[in-house]
């Protein structure tokens, strides 16, 4: 084990939970910088609307990235970040709820970009259920449990309704499911040990208006 | 005008942004007690997954709601919310890029619920213009800004490639959107006149990975 990646492993507790979210933007902008060899934080700053400083800071978290006064390695931090993320590998997803927003997550291209595979989707309406959609066949909910442990899926995504949306998310805890992304708009209850994201899309768009409504200056948008 | 609103308007400036979407959550548990007259701050806790303490804190923001030994009168705390939030209002938004999370959000029924009306949506592929989707006409992209000011439009959602992202909401600024819910994987740059939050499902999965990759317990979901 190269020793870079020995310190990466062993600094990786200390990030702060802001950090991963700017290493996946850093991570895009390398993306970008094919063409050269080495890349400064100032650089790296500047494309990614961030410090220098912290651009500095956030991987000081992970080990000595950079060579002095050349910048850091666009190879080598590429490869790390992928390392650190956990995007080097190929995640099975679980897609719970085939309405119409599960059914556009199931043929988003983002996830497999970064490896998010959709290898299971689930619904309770029998008239989706054996359907297929983005190359998944739409399996009845009750098969949930088996097909996660079958197909070894840690990772599910929830797009059912708010009413259902509790008892699907304790259904996939009891099946062994460790990180949920959740777009139902409840704040679910789980254990500690499942790391559960919520996207909220109306509370989102509830913010835009307390924003309009509050505003400084009058807008007449809304009657 | 009545005294209560009065404070509420005078208040307002106070709350911190990490109230505003607590407030949707007690709006939604508010509507699921349409049998009682009072709530408790301890029951409105439970209900959200917060704290008495804070229930109280956050609406000690925008004016007096409760009644001594009573709790919180509930059709007045709905009124007041809904005013607060600035949802007791009609929003017309454009949404640009009727890629497929786009149509799927133009037929998003979350939307209408909280007030807000997809009353024009805009791509640039001559495949889709033209073609109605949720009953609403996919127009060029040129079209943008004469549409926008003639429907007095103030909301946007963008859900375009990476790529053309930067420029969509260049245009939507220049045409007089105010705020902007972009989910295109980028951070955009715009004034600080207009409000920008972006939903980056890409970069929420990265965090369930690195989640994954890091948690103490080694699991073995991905290979």
């Amino acid at each position: 084990m190269p020793a870079e990646l020995f310190s990466i492993k062993m600094k990786n507790k200390k990030a702060p939970v802001v950090t991963i979210p700017r290493l996946s933007f850093y991570y895009r902008a390398l993306m970008e910088k094919s063409d050269t060899q080495f890349v400064s934080s100032q650089e790296l700053a500047e494309l990614t609307g961030t410090s220098a400083a912290q651009v500095r800071k956030d991987f000081a978290y992970f080990g000595q990235f950079g060579a002095a006064g050349k910048g850091y390695r666009v190879d080598f931090l590429k490869n790390s970040i992928t390392r650190i993320l956990g995007v080097d590998k190929k995640w099975p997803v679980a897609l719970v709820g085939v309405g119409n927003l599960g059914s556009a997550l199931l043929s988003y291209k983002g996830f497999l970009r970064q490896g998010f595979h959709v290898v299971a989707a689930f619904d309770s309406d029998e008239e989706k259920i054996g359907r297929e959609l983005a190359g998944v066949i739409v399996q009845n909910i009750d098969a949930l449990k088996d097909e996660i442990k079958l197909k070894k899926i840690k990772i599910a995504v929830v797009t059912v309704p708010q009413q259902a949306a509790q008892d699907v998310i304790d259904k996939l805890v009891r099946s062994g499911i460790k990180a949920i992304l959740n777009f139902a708009p409840v704040r679910p209850r789980a254990p500690k040990s499942v790391e559960v994201h919520n996207i909220d899309l109306s509370i989102e768009l509830e913010r835009l208006a307390y924003f309009l409504s509050n505003s400084p200056r009058r807008i007449f948008g809304a009657h």
